[in-house]
């Protein structure tokens, strides 16, 4: 008789958290999902058993928003799918979601399926993609968007800056209202390009040239007005948007005052925003460009404090590591525009210093340990943030994204409070391809202590071992978004007016 | 052999949902406790199933904030804990958790024996109480205060109106150290009763008493003080609070910004601010009285529409029914006073009516057709605000609020949205003691199809029956909350002074 | 011997009104400029009276935002600069700063004098230019923008919308960091052009093309994000900035925020958006087309409220007319289209009408009536908002905008409250050259009894005859503002960044 | 002949600066009053003249905030009306505004009467008192309050703090409805009582005795939770309102919000808490006792530029010393406590220190040099805060506060920017009856060269003497307030209620 309870996997002794939820009970696994949960569960023949030792089996975390094996115009990135997933898997993510980029003057799914031919049969973790939108004619907003979706693609993703990426606001409105009918997400990178440029042609004449200046660049009135916008666009066709990356008070403050009004709106933060200051970009010679990211880290605490003060209140809807490695001792990572232009010293040159930080292996363990484990935020807020709601909201859930019968089963364990084990993050014990990690010294309360991805366990700390192979990871075909959406409350519909409509 | 599958009860072919998650999937039952989540349970010989007939089982409802068997001074309730239980289960609700009044110059623990008494034996569903602490002694902040929460009771309410319960400002401070001391939640009934008091002697004084003065009496702006000033005392000692029965949008932001600065502060409020409007006061006679309650409801929509906004953003931790009935037709109920003051014509005794609506068996059946079936919330968002809220905040967690092994099988089901049956709300056909509902005539879309009491049909909607005994329900000891709770940030620390030291 | 009290005229028996103070006093004129203010002058032989009647004496009208001898590029002014400054002193205005536009591709100055040929020996009240700037290539902004200020224009408008007017981001910050530097004011006329074109071409593709959907095309966020985007841009070079025509409450409320943070924010409105809603635009058949401008007049109430609001509370610095005249029966007035068109019903035809009403001559009785004697601004702040702070922010004061020794002998004189004498406005009465008043059938409380200009009765009401012969308006040679301005405190210029350096 | 030019002084060669304006011209004096303005004034045999030497000639200051003569319960004033009032002057203040303080259980005019017999014949500048109210009984509102604005005295105070002093909110709301009723303005010390009560206690407790914990014992929520009740009250009655010694961020941000909506409220700072900080307080030994006032000077200088941003904004009404001098070496002054408890360590009895810091000298040099010359506010914002605006408010404008015809001859005269000259204020230098200064060794960048009372001088900094006789000081009867009051828009009055009918 072919019995329900034929587990070929249980794990015992653990506390199982959700979202909402805390438990302590047994996890009934079968052909890598979760059958079951219950308390003493009998162990079947032959079925293997993990011992939790009290730990927390929390949802295998979902990083959303990854780049890997892409390359940006002025620099090559230090991953390909086997190294970025595996750094993944190291680091308790079990689930990436990167970005496949359209040309501008290209159709948009050839290039998605260019970047899905990268990661096939390369990959160590399950993964999906966003497509950004560079180029949104009314072809592409007509029918590509609508193929994106049948294909299993979910969401969008538009920049406010950057001259290849831009789009103006009317270009994002055609966007937003084709991603509302489509019923999916768009996300925005908010800054303001216009003001980047003035102020980084007046820092070049004022020969203001060091490193640290890419902050001086982009002030947060950059990421402020940016953000001001999108929001006003998201509204005129009450459409969701999610902010990316955002790295400061006020733009959280934004979103929130969005999000009380009853506005679809979603915020994302990174690790670095929460905990790395602007000091770090002014290290001596060019050791700064190694914390270059835009926007910006902040230089003052009190942002970092902003940033917690949003992790914790809600205002966060997911928190992605914005992984964008490049090498430092590499002439085609950081250090590509020195080699472009050897007359000009290495430590002025901030203009052209590829933007982005590694961060796909310490975005979990810097969550669990400076947010639960120092009391800022509960563990089903950690659930919520490093798994539920990204799982939720990129139509992945409850696949993904949660402990429940029909799950996978991927769990991200923890140990217990009393057994926990601090340790010092540094660059050789990272499974990442990057060549340095900008926590390097930084102390984390705990580290996953097993990784399970289908109910296979990918990484051990006991041996700090990556334990998968190249290609076990799985492309997921996403469905459409589970978190509350739009309501029909745009003030810009009013007399009868519906942007949707056509 | 004994398995842990041996269950008694299986619910099948329902959605189960919880305050995170959604899943199809069965519910096995032993004993009146969920033991099992899994699809396709096994059924074993004698096991009893139930067919949720592809309908949503959400856990049973908690109503913290009933007035069962209390009289006023000025009344005597209409519902003894008989009566008030059995609305309670006939609208999904499966535990209440009412007061315990100290009164002035008397102990607070033999007060809570006093009403533990009351409801011994006579209780349909489960239930608990908060201490409602009017005198705040040195003796009863040091000795009381914890052998409440020895008792079980992990929650006190305190009133800023009323002579005979108003506290004053250094009385609340007190208790509020002592609360956060041992780590419970004070509940505050927050309305400036000095105002209203001025305003009332100037509206007898101007000759206007018809009932619906009492709203006159009692501006927005009394309740909008009165929550500024609880929030500052809060603040002072980084105490947790909850403000009950909110009633408009002022007093909603005022908590949802101290929310969003990351105070430990929490929100209850009432289907009557959400639905009503103030025009209901204004009924020819007396009839307006059956709406007359504190703090009253207001007449702008835009009232509602921000109890909305509150109840979908998250400013809301949990929705009371605040259920506080004085029959209508009764000497000793609503119309006391013209019993008692004879020669003034009915129409004209603002001040005298007893305040208090039932509420208690339409408070879910409203939150699931308004909130939930009209779109202002999500599946998710009702379990929190109907039942794992307060089940958390008021320590019956994980034993109430929610659906995973260990909990009590306490469930409310739903149709699916197929099989909805809208109704019409009548006194007739509710299961409370009060001779009539503020909610008369209004429809809802669906009403719960079946409420489950630690494994037993006590309601079933098909015939309108409440199937439980008197004495089924049982008391709750309950524990600490195990919502996020202060985090020692207050301003009014510095200088290195604690609060809570002494 | 010559005595300083050799007067020409002498004002007797009036309150002298500043936008301080207020006295009993005569004033003494000499040569078209107040000499003395003392009670009791003396009367010098050949000294001409004037009786003030126990009226208020206030500073003549500024009005700092009319077009005159402006037409669009869609149609004609009504308005050349006899009928335009004719229609200024018959409603009390004695000094107006118009507009003088650069063509893309073409200079400035030039463009300067052009507009100045059309003035020059055609205007009866006194006037400048603010320059409109289109195309601020570097040689403008290096060159142009001190040129104006030796010439006497010392402020620039820019705008953020219209395809022949638009500046994008990074050419403001050009204007504002020249502006800055100059010492002078730049104006911004701000909405989202990119979300007008969008909306209207789904307007149009919707077929919903009546007039009135010129409001819907440019809804109120149209102007609140191009408000914030505009206060972010003067933020980054702490510039000084006023918005012009602001039309509803939330920009209101975002410019009292910046001025609150003491940023150099100041803010124009108007007399149709504190007195008007946009059910003017719905009038039957092409009727609506009158009351077209942008930004729209708003459809609610509160709007009306909120602009009074902000004239109340200081947010606005100035209120103008934002006179925009085109004859309604007019082939290349409002119907334009109509003629061009012939085929498209009169009233589907929102996309094409001209924007703008006129408002010169109502301009100060209004405000006056619906905000003097309405009891919502003190007289002191009337003629703050009418003449002193226009006068003073474009660099007139002290010649106007105040009655001091020194300053030109310009009054608007008032009846006394005993003496008011209300009047309903009609087209017939006022000395515009446009062929409809959007106040039609309006009262006003009372109309300036006399209009001086340096010394001369320009405008007896009792007539209702405009005494002043074209050309005896004078051009004022503007200096810098006098009003607070920058302090240096913008964020932007952390990390020793100075915008204003090169 | 009776010439109006008979003048017996003539300033010259002054900029005369207003509230609003600023012009180059003579000042023609007669009799103690401004009877001319002109250029050139011609100069009448024997009359006086006086050359400003091309300074700024300010109206007098008016210092609408001191205490004089009225000692504490726990110590003795160090002034008394010839030391207060020479201070004054010596400081370029020639109007004083003190207090008359109701005993409870007293009436109030007998207090008034009694107060006036302390400054009569004693006082070298002008005067007038307000009426501090403790005792509102039915008879104090109804008869004392109309009896105190024939008198004279327009203006009433109100404690929120202080034993002897404390209004509840409910008398409060009677104050506020007669003051309204009479036109008057009602001052309100806001500081929530119970909260530093119940802070005090637990300070004591702990042992957290030192001098600097008195701004321990009130930390700002004290102040930000009483202003906002204060704000409420005067919302209930709509009544005018100004908030003294305001000394924080928070509570200006709170007035400003008012304002923004219209509301009748006025603000009051001190230079105290624009210019110092706590740590003042923290000096060794008992020197820290200089600085203890009530509310405490705040820690952050962060709250000084927030007073900084609400003088220069226009939240501040008034700029006020709060004058309330008690000799540091005295028994019966800062040291009374350790006099009495000698036992205690003088650096140990925080909660005995009188509250109150001498101020009347260096206001006005103070806010002349770091707001008007450091750029902070205009010289207008200067008059309006240091003259114009408290006589306004305060019923003694246009005989106070301004320079027009008509006006006191009372000027306040500072250097030309050019011949400024800077000083360290030491309280040697002086004109006070107080034995210290808390501005000990500050710069000031000028100091009024010459003060001028009613036609006399009164101050020469030459030679740094006050020239006043003892007793030619002039009680002034005030009128009602000029400033814009209520609006009849409160929300209280809704439903018809009136709370100034009965
Ligand atoms: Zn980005
Ligand atoms: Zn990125
Ligand atoms: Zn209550
Ligand atoms: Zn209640
Ligand atoms: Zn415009
Ligand atoms: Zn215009
Ligand atoms: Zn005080
Ligand atoms: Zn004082």
């Amino acid at each position: 008789m072919s019995s329900p309870f034929n587990f070929d996997l249980i794990i015992k002794n653990g506390v199982v958290v959700t979202a909402a939820d805390e438990t302590e009970c047994d996890i009934g696994v079968k052909d890598g999902a979760v059958v079951c949960l219950a308390r003493n569960l009998p162990i079947p023949e032959g079925c293997k058993v993990i011992d939790a030792e009290g730990g927390y089996i929390t949802p295998g975390g979902v990083d959303s928003h990854v780049h890997i094996g892409q390359s940006a115009s002025n620099a090559r990135s230090a991953d390909d799918w086997t190294t970025g997933t595996r750094g993944a898997l190291g680091g308790g993510t079990t689930t990436v979601v990167a970005f496949a980029v359209q040309a501008k003057g290209k159709k948009v799914m050839p290039a998605v399926e260019a970047y899905y031919e990268l990661a096939d049969g390369k990959a160590m973790c399950d993964y999906s993609f966003h497509a950004i939108i560079t180029d949104p004619t009314e072809e592409v907003v007509r029918d590509e968007v609508p193929k994106l979706v049948d294909f299993g693609i979910t969401s969008v993703k538009v920049y406010m800056t950057y001259p290849l990426m831009k789009l103006d606001d009317k270009q994002m409105l055609d966007i937003l209202a084709a991603a509302r009918q489509q019923g999916i997400t768009t996300m925005v990178h908010a800054e303001n390009s216009e003001i980047i440029n003035w102020m980084t042609d007046r820092l070049l004449k004022q020969g203001m040239t060091e490193v640290w200046h890419h902050g001086t660049s982009r002030p947060q009135l950059v990421e402020d007005e940016a953000t001001n916008r999108a929001l006003a666009l998201a509204e005129v066709v009450d459409a969701p948007m999610l902010l990316v990356h955002v790295s400061a008070k006020e733009a959280t403050r934004a979103i929130r005052k969005s999000q009380t009004r009853g506005m679809p709106i979603y915020g994302e933060t990174c690790p670095h925003y929460a905990l790395l200051t602007a000091e770090k970009m002014e290290a001596p010679g060019f050791e700064g460009a190694k914390c270059v990211c835009a926007p910006p880290i902040r230089s003052d605490p009190l942002d970092n404090e902003g940033i917690w003060e949003g992790l914790s209140n809600g205002t966060f809807t997911v928190f992605s590591s914005d992984h964008a490695p490049y090498n430092y001792h590499d002439e085609k990572g950081k250090q590509a525009s020195l080699y472009r232009q050897p007359n000009v010293p290495a430590d002025r040159q901030f203009k052209n210093t590829p933007n982005g930080l590694p961060g796909i292996c310490t975005r979990t363990p810097l969550l669990w340990s400076y947010g639960v484990l120092k009391g800022r935020i509960s563990r089903q807020r950690f659930v919520e943030l490093n798994s539920s709601n990204a799982a939720k909201l990129y139509g992945m859930y409850p696949k993904k994204g949660t402990i429940q019968p029909g799950s996978d089963a991927d769990f991200t364990i923890f140990r217990s409070d009393a057994a926990r084990k601090p340790s010092i993050i540094t660059q050789d014990r990272l499974h990442h391809g990057a060549d340095y990690t900008p926590y390097e010294g930084m102390e984390v309360l705990d580290w996953p202590r097993l990784v399970i991805l289908r109910g296979q366990v990918v990484y051990d700390d006991e041996t700090n071992t990556v334990l998968a192979e190249a290609g076990t990871g799985q492309w997921i075909k996403r469905g459409l978004s589970t978190l509350p959406g739009p309501r029909g409350t745009s003030k810009a519909w009013m007399n009868g007016f519906d942007p949707h409509k056509i």
